[in-house]
């Protein structure tokens, strides 16, 4: 039998303390870079609260580190710092790299696998998105709520055996998960989400259900999806037609949901300004596309960051 | 001697509780037209806390009116309405018009004067604009904090005897007055400072102090009072080119001031979009002025008005 990857989570909030749980749950080898909650993960493991089964791993039975240094060589890096982090990707990420290192980024927005490429080598770089609802209700302890499911793709594109073997380390442990054969088009899908909800939810500092309980709300948000997907189709990631109806009609359904970005200017956090909208508006109209309600957005972004963001 | 002239206020919230009562407290004649504070000011008069003088008007001392019907013709009309309920001007007003009536509005923003002058004739019609720092704390008590000077124009351009007539009114009432002979440019010096503070206060919801606490949400501010100063240059209304930077450091010396409009949205009330930032941003941009930010921030400020306006 061929040894077990060694899998290395890098940012172990909710989303990479979920996921590398789940991964060490089902018998991977699964180590853990922890900041702040180090003490309390090393003292009393994980408690995950999930939708698809509660569980816990005891103290013993995961590897947490407070210091890259100390951790093996990895197979696979799995990236989930809050993009506001990435100025560190250096010092956290190279101790743990190899020749055939994977690193595959879940992060936010768009930038981290470009950043990482630069760092690390393009032949490196994984990407994908975390489509879940998730919380961390205090150290080691994880909520999710729904989903949960993960698309994954090689930053240079197309299918891979190692894209596939990663995936089936998520399908083996009960996460559903795809290989995307692009993997810019699905940041785009999810940035014309992450874009007008986020971005507007944030510099408004309105839940998703007052953002689109009106029609000049509904008019604005679809405006700004307009404005990303003639972005999305200039960089060759066109989004689907329908996708702008369909967001509308999901986000309905989530009630007065505070985005990621709304929380953090609440609780007087940075938020995710660059990779969310920075970068996409940087790209987008470094392609030819007109984004003056995103080019707005940014600046107001950057100013609310400014005003009440704190490095954490 | 001649007759004192007849002076009726349309709108006696705080700013036109304040002028009419300083007036009446100087002998003019004045009658007020109330609506929900109708009843307490009827039973119990005007009650003014000021900076500069406390003074009241028991309930004999003046003539107020639930129906402008029941009022008598206006030798000068005083409109501080709300310029959300300028759809109000005819029946509010018609009823007190006769040949040579002088129409002073005193609202914020652009538009009234054109408005009224559609309605009942251009020659009637005068603007200007309350520099004060005024509150309604209840029905009829009104607490006037700073300032309070006026200044009044022509609609119709350059000076003229009745406008001289009508500061004069106001001098002798204490009040500081003087006419501009250039009413536009008084509007749009003022709107220089509303539509950055107020629009974007309003729409991001930070009290002046943090809007302008950092360099990035100074530089926002700059940027849209740029806009707006092109917009007046191109109108024939050219702002001084130092207002920029005394509108911040008079700013600076306000702490954290919440302006009008994200009080309305604090409160749920309708903030007055369409005169500070909807006016301006259409004659600017028919002027050929470009304004990005200022016509994102009126979409966005139109998506709050619905979410959480209410007519009052």
């Amino acid at each position: 039998m061929l040894p077990k990857p060694v899998i290395c989570i890098i940012g172990a909030g909710a989303v990479g303390g979920y996921y590398g749980a789940r991964l060490a749950q089902h018998g991977n080898d699964v180590h853990f870079l922890l900041r702040s909650d180090f003490d309390a993960v090393r003292r009393n493991g994980w408690k995950v609260k999930s939708c698809d089964g509660d569980f816990t791993l005891a103290a013993g039975e995961s590897h947490v580190y407070d210091d890259p240094r100390k951790m093996p060589k990895a197979d696979l890096v799995i990236v989930t710092l809050k993009t506001t982090a990435n100025d560190q990707f250096e010092p956290l990420i190279r101790p743990l790299v190899k020749e055939d290192t994977a690193i595959l980024t879940l992060q936010n927005g768009l930038g981290s696998e470009e950043r990482l490429a630069e760092l690390f080598g393009k032949q490196h770089i994984l990407g994908g998105m975390a489509f879940t609802c998730i919380n961390r209700l205090g150290p080691g302890v994880i909520h999710h709520m729904a989903e949960g499911w993960v698309r994954i793709g090689e930053f240079g594109g197309g299918p891979s055996p190692r894209a596939s073997r990663i995936a089936e380390l998520f399908i083996s442990s009960r996460i559903e998960c795809k290989v995307l054969d692009n993997l810019r088009r699905g940041r785009w899908e999810k940035l014309s989400w992450n874009i007008p909800f986020n971005g507007l939810g944030a510099v408004m500092d309105l839940t998703t259900d007052r953002l689109i309980g009106t029609e000049e709300g509904v008019a604005m948000v679809l405006a700004i999806i307009q404005e990303v997907a003639e972005a999305a189709r200039l960089l060759g990631a066109a989004i689907p037609e329908d996708l702008p109806r369909r967001h509308i009609e999901k986000t309905r359904l989530m009630g007065a949901y505070q985005t990621s970005m709304q929380i953090d200017r609440r609780e007087g956090r940075l938020m995710e300004v660059e990779a969310i909208l920075g970068e996409p508006l940087r790209q987008g109209t470094g392609a030819g596309a007109k984004m003056p309600r995103l080019s707005v957005i940014h600046e107001m972004a950057r100013a609310v960051d400014a005003a009440s963001g704190k490095r954490e």
